[in-house]
């Protein structure tokens, strides 16, 4: 069942029926001022950090669900309708909503009356820009009042909702002409304030959520909507909101459209006031001042579009399957933006008030956005390399704010080094800039470290020769790349958690992380040999042998790759284990990096398919555990199909479809990435019920009642693994040092292809040809050849490339 | 305006109007396990700790408000109701709710139907019980459902609504009979759950939120109540809930009352299952099986009244004034007990999740319930005293479930170490219990440190006695008494904690901390005597004489005491400052020390009632800030007239009643006490809001624009102070270290009074008669002395005492 249907054109998702299984959500904003917001309006806004500086509230997990957001409120003669359909829920006539990249357009009419609200931030401002369009279908001249309101949280997210002996006290507004400011705490510490305001003139206003609801009431039923009547409540203390009415004349058959802004200001601590404990309004006016009419309004508009369409111009594909075409062309890159900007800290799953920037997340999430923003990923990689300690272990996450490492969390996660190497290898393939490997980065962000970002590297890959166990293989830490399989956590404590608290001292191993070390030591040893550090290089292959020996030797279970070994040196992931018998991360990566040749991956992507592959893609691992194992650790604590134990994490699946390409399995590895692809399976929505057009975290597995339901949309390192997946491996379009590899692993069902990548400042232009007689040649500007690798050079600016398959 | 009113026969406070300002709450349970529950039934339970071992789900702040609890739902013939009237808020025939000692009648009638929900703890077992009587007062044939619903949370209270990448993955329950077992968690590390039973066969049952509202729904549309059929759904992550069906039929003028439970179980870690993951249920049936039946419930619930009897009969008041009588017999003193129960954990405004027993909060609780349970209050003094330091300084908070101090929040607040000497001198004079002074406690809780408790308390006095400044006044540290005059914070940075944040080292001095050196040393000096410690007692006479000194020559204005010194020397609370001239806290307590003799005093408290008496009560300071003051902190950052920026601050003004009781003003006395006691402003409760059979922590003053809104009532020092300020001093029985003192400060509207006290294990009955000729003389059994101190001993039970004003 589909709940609305793409629009490629428009690049939107268009929802027809509000009531979607889960509220259906989009991202608003670029740099720094960004928004959630739900195909019903609900949602929040924040400034740079989701717990820090919350400009409005949000209740997760909240009953009913989804009733905080930017509500447009609707009373044409006691018939009150808002035209997302919450918080009211008054039957609609028509209803719409339409997610594109970084806008959501929210549209309902009712008794010949059309509201559509655009919302999106403009490149430049902190301000969040709606549009309300009333447009009179009827033949009748339409008398009518619109409340647009808000309500904000007092700043730090955290705080908000749970200091209420403070917090009840200290909220404060001021009101001047149409527009509310939002000032609690100002006259104190903070310099920066918000505002609502509309560009028309208001009949009423209210910041006092009591006033403006009345008492035991909900957003469904504000006592001065019902009465169509404003308070002009002033906030003090309790809950202070922003709503601005606006009374309405409308001939028949004509429009009109009012602006709203939710703006953020900060003012320097000597010019916080302009009288006495007034706010100094100059920086909001200068905003007010500027979105207040169309004209711009509508240009910050088309700047939006026009800078989505040059991020995603750098991978388009056109081929005869459109749903593989939106999935390449708009969605996976938009939801790998959106992780660049978000990184796990703000979702509908996540609440915004925890985490800081994952080290392992951040550096995978660089894969997928590397071709878009080459620039940006460069600094975070300088940054990230900043929280590594000089023996090339790292923090588990650092503080965007700041960028210190969380020392909360600590580090101790073994695989975490390895995936600086991934994040370095990946940005130097898409830019040939190595020169970042001579940037000084410090270690542990101490002053004075400072050494060049490919000592960090080395400092990785060294740190996991030097940290191996009896059998050769790298040890685990806290955990690898699987947060919760905590082989030396031995938790007994309810609510403690798995991941920071303290850990044993013990040799278990992960053949995981050996998988890992033998495809990224690969990848260092090719950065080696093309900056001429040969010793390096030599020195490197050595280990990858010897990594390689010892997965073969200890790391195989006989049709698969084990999974690791515990601290009492029992296996994990092998036939000899009741439960747990097969995972599937070494399964992918072990194939990927080639570990024995291909006879070993095939044999373990056999098992893979035999034991983990369900209708929604390949599960984690088989059987789910039913006990909690005190020396596995969290994984086991998950009810069986759930998360970890056992459900489709699917951030792993593209490791499978990449190493089904790597054994050259086209049609199984397009079977497997169409298996959990959103759009591919948008019509069974009503299972699935997150959003048909990114990815989830997790689906829910055959141990689960609920299999097939998926959670945790938007914030996965499958946005950027899925599309190094489909982009690289499946259409074959592979950033390499020398140049571009173009080795398209397709199945029949995909056909009529041409890419468009925008690859080191040039165009090249792919089109895929079968033909058995050409077959693995290339044709690149009318020349063929057996190399697989484009070179591009500054004489030439574009590239027409042929690829016989 | 009023909302219901006292029902003093019953101790109760009878709600007839739904529609409080504010939720007005009771709380359930007296020996770990505790419920909060407001007027329509909503709130929620937990199991020791309120952060750590949430049973039932709530939402603070939220909107609609108060939509969490245990609610019952009538589904007759598509009718539907709560006899609470929330969540559904169908109008009701008749409403009431009763608040009692320790349990909740919530009743509504509709279309002949009544329903009657009592809820309780019994003393001794971990259930909540819910009597729900059902009456069909009709003369027809009634057939209709009951929907008991509560919403189980995932055990930690914050985790619980913050982490959703986990929580919506672990939800799980068993359904067994006519009971939900909720185990969320208990397959793995924990060893308790929860379960929700009815004594009656079930139509059906539903235990998956979503299920049971249906998507965007709240729980006043619950799809399954509405259209009166379960779903009989098994939660798998989610929002795990209970809801169990009963189908009744019932012949005219005919009652049946169903009992439901809410219980708590533990068990062995070998006990854990039955057979393969599923619980062993034998404590919960055995629970289960205790409580169904009306005889054991109603023998659950008279031993539970009796409790009370007993406890409140310790302190007995008859005079011709009901208001009083009711504060002083019933409501102070559960109050108190409140406290004793919570500290100041969980309440509609503490939101349980944050800090654990205040010290000097735990400290004053004493001296308002230890009349009442001294073996508890000895255990708690004990408990204080261990996370003192050896140099006499303490911890500011302690974990109750650990018993450590906190760390997170450490020392500093040097006002802590003297309340320590005034929890044991108040428990010595109740009990004439020396031997505690021996008593081991160590230092820190470091085992081998222990040492007796007089030398904790000598710590205390010497810890203030060292610690002075430049003017010979006690060193403020990071905060007194007032945890917001934070005079060496200086705090610029936003959403900052003042009180945990690094300080400043300096010399800022508190009077207020003087005026309590000399009132508790005072104590301390006749414990030293007492106990022949006389070059103790010389000693510390010395130092209070210096005080004093001191305070006369540094700590006077001309008309009051000053409040500081901050940290530059300048002064605080003086006629030279332009904002925040007179602050309340010296005022009262150097008077009650009676620093220069009384005629400091009645100028300072003449200047109380000139600068901070308002129609609520005294404010804390005058004039209110405007401004954020770097150099006093917080509490400039209030709004002017919210919190300690000038509300009336409850907690302080019996010190001011004292006071005047001190310099002999009965009529001030009394009309200051009267100005916040709630009994005596119930019919102000639209302007107060918060319950009128409780104190609120804060009055807002006339700087504030919503002047008399009263907000946190329940858990505040205020409830222990004035039942000292009241018992002690308006009715004078004082107990002390010799016996009973008898020397009330009436005024003459209070007349006809007589008192029972039961101290130190004899009954104590005290007339007071006005006689001009016998005034100051007290009668005791008969016969006429000029003693003030009735000396009780072993050989005479009961003693009648007249006492002559």
């Amino acid at each position: 069942m589909k709940y609305g249907h793409f629009d490629d054109l428009k690049k939107e998702y268009v929802i027809t029926d509000p009531l979607t299984p889960r509220p259906w959500i989009n991202y608003l904003g670029m740099n720094g001022f960004y928004g959630l917001i739900s195909n019903t309006a609900g949602g929040y806004t924040f400034y740079q950090d989701a717990k820090l500086r919350r400009l409005t509230r949000y209740r997760y997990n909240n009953v009913p669900t989804d009733f905080n957001g930017r509500f447009y409120y609707i009373n044409e003669e006691g018939s009150v309708w808002n035209p997302g359909f919450l918080p009211r829920k008054t039957k609609l006539d028509n209803y719409e909503a339409r997610h594109g990249m970084g806008y959501t357009v929210v549209k309902g009419e009712k008794n010949g009356l059309e509201v559509e609200v655009t919302y999106f931030i403009p490149l430049e401002d902190t301000v969040e820009l709606h549009l309300v369009k009333v447009i009179n279908k009827s033949n009748k001249t339409k008398t009518f009042k619109i409340f647009g309101a808000i309500e904000w949280a007092l700043w730090n997210a955290e705080d908000d909702q749970t200091n209420f002996q403070r917090n009840l006290n200290i909220g404060e507004v001021e009101v001047l002409d149409n527009t509310v400011y939002h000032k609690t705490e100002y006259r104190e510490r903070r310099n920066h304030f918000a505002y609502f305001n509309v560009n028309e003139d208001i009949s009423g206003f209210d910041t006092d959520r009591e006033s403006f609801l009345g008492n035991y009431r909900g957003w469904n039923e504000s006592e001065v909507v019902l009465k169509g009547k404003s308070n002009n409540s002033i906030a003090n203390g309790g809950s202070p909101i922003a709503s601005l009415e606006v009374e309405i004349t409308l001939e028949p058959n004509s429009e009109k459209t009012l602006i709203f802004q939710l703006g953020y200001v900060e003012n320097d601590e000597d010019k916080k006031f302009s009288s006495e404990n007034v706010i100094n309004k100059e920086k909001a006016i200068s905003f007010i001042n500027k979105y207040n009419n169309l004209g711009s309004v509508n240009k910050a508009f088309l700047s939006l579009k026009g800078k989505w369409e040059e991020l995603l111009a750098n991978y388009q594909l056109v081929s005869n399957n459109d749903t593989f075409n939106r999935m390449i062309n708009i969605w996976n890159q938009y939801q790998c933006m959106t992780t660049f900007n978000m990184s796990r800290s703000a979702s509908y799953f996540e609440s915004g008030t925890g985490r800081g920037m994952g080290f392992r997340d951040s550096c995978q999430d660089i894969l997928g956005f590397v071709h878009m923003i080459p620039d940006r990923s460069r600094e975070r990689i300088i940054d990230l390399a900043s929280v590594q300690f000089k023996d090339g272990s790292t923090y588990h996450q650092y503080q965007p704010l700041t960028k210190q490492g969380n020392a909360n969390v600590g580090g101790g996660f073994n695989d975490d080094p390895l995936w600086l190497v991934a994040a370095v290898s990946a940005y130097i393939r898409e830019t040939g800039d190595y020169i970042i490997l001579d940037e000084m980065a410090p270690y542990n962000n101490v002053k004075g470290t400072e050494e060049p970002l490919f000592n960090h590297i080395k400092a990785s890959i060294d740190y996991t020769i030097r940290n191996k166990g009896p059998h050769g293989l790298p040890l685990i830490g806290r955990a690898d790349w699987n947060d919760c399989l905590n082989l030396n956590c031995f938790s007994k404590t309810p609510g403690e958690s798995f991941q920071t608290t303290e850990n044993i001292e013990s040799e278990a191993e992960s053949i995981f992380i050996a998988g890992m070390f033998v495809k990224y030591a690969n990848e260092y040893r090719d950065i080696c040999l093309a900056t001429n550090r040969l010793d390096e290089a030599e020195y490197v292959n050595k280990e990858i042998k010897n990594m390689s020996e010892s997965v073969l030797k200890h790391g195989w279970d006989g049709d698969w790759f084990l999974r690791a070994y515990d601290a009492n040196g029992n296996k994990v992931g092998s036939k000899e284990n009741l439960e747990g018998k097969i995972f599937i991360e070494p399964q992918g990566f072990c194939t990927m990096a080639k570990i024995g040749g291909l006879e070993f991956g095939k044999k373990a992507l056999d098992s893979v398919d035999k034991y983990l592959v369900n209708e929604y893609g390949a599960e984690l691992l088989y059987p789910a555990y039913t006990k909690y194992h005190l020396e596995l650790g969290e994984i086991s604590s998950y009810p069986p199909g759930n998360k970890e134990n056992g459900s489709v994490f699917c951030h792993n699946n593209p490791w499978v479809v990449i190493g089904y390409t790597t054994i050259n399995d086209a049609n199984r590895a397009f079977d497997l990435y169409k298996r959990n692809a959103p759009a591919f399976i948008e019509d069974k929505s009503e299972i699935h019920k997150t959003e048909p057009y990114v990815y989830s975290q997790t689906i829910a597995g055959r141990a689960a009642s609920n299999y097939g339901e998926a959670k945790n949309s938007w914030l996965t390192g499958t946005a950027s693994w899925t599309f190094v997946a489909a982009s690289q491996y499946i259409l074959g379009v592979r950033p390499q040092l020398k140049g571009l590899e173009i080795d398209p692993v397709l199945p029949l069902e995909v056909d009529d292809v041409m890419i468009k990548r925008r690859f080191r400042g040039k165009d090249v232009v792919i089109r895929v040809v079968r033909n058995q007689g050409l077959k693995g040649k290339l044709e690149v500007n009318g020349k063929l050849t057996n190399e697989k690798v484009v070179e591009v050079t500054d004489s030439i600016k574009e590239y027409e490339v042929i690829a016989y398959i």
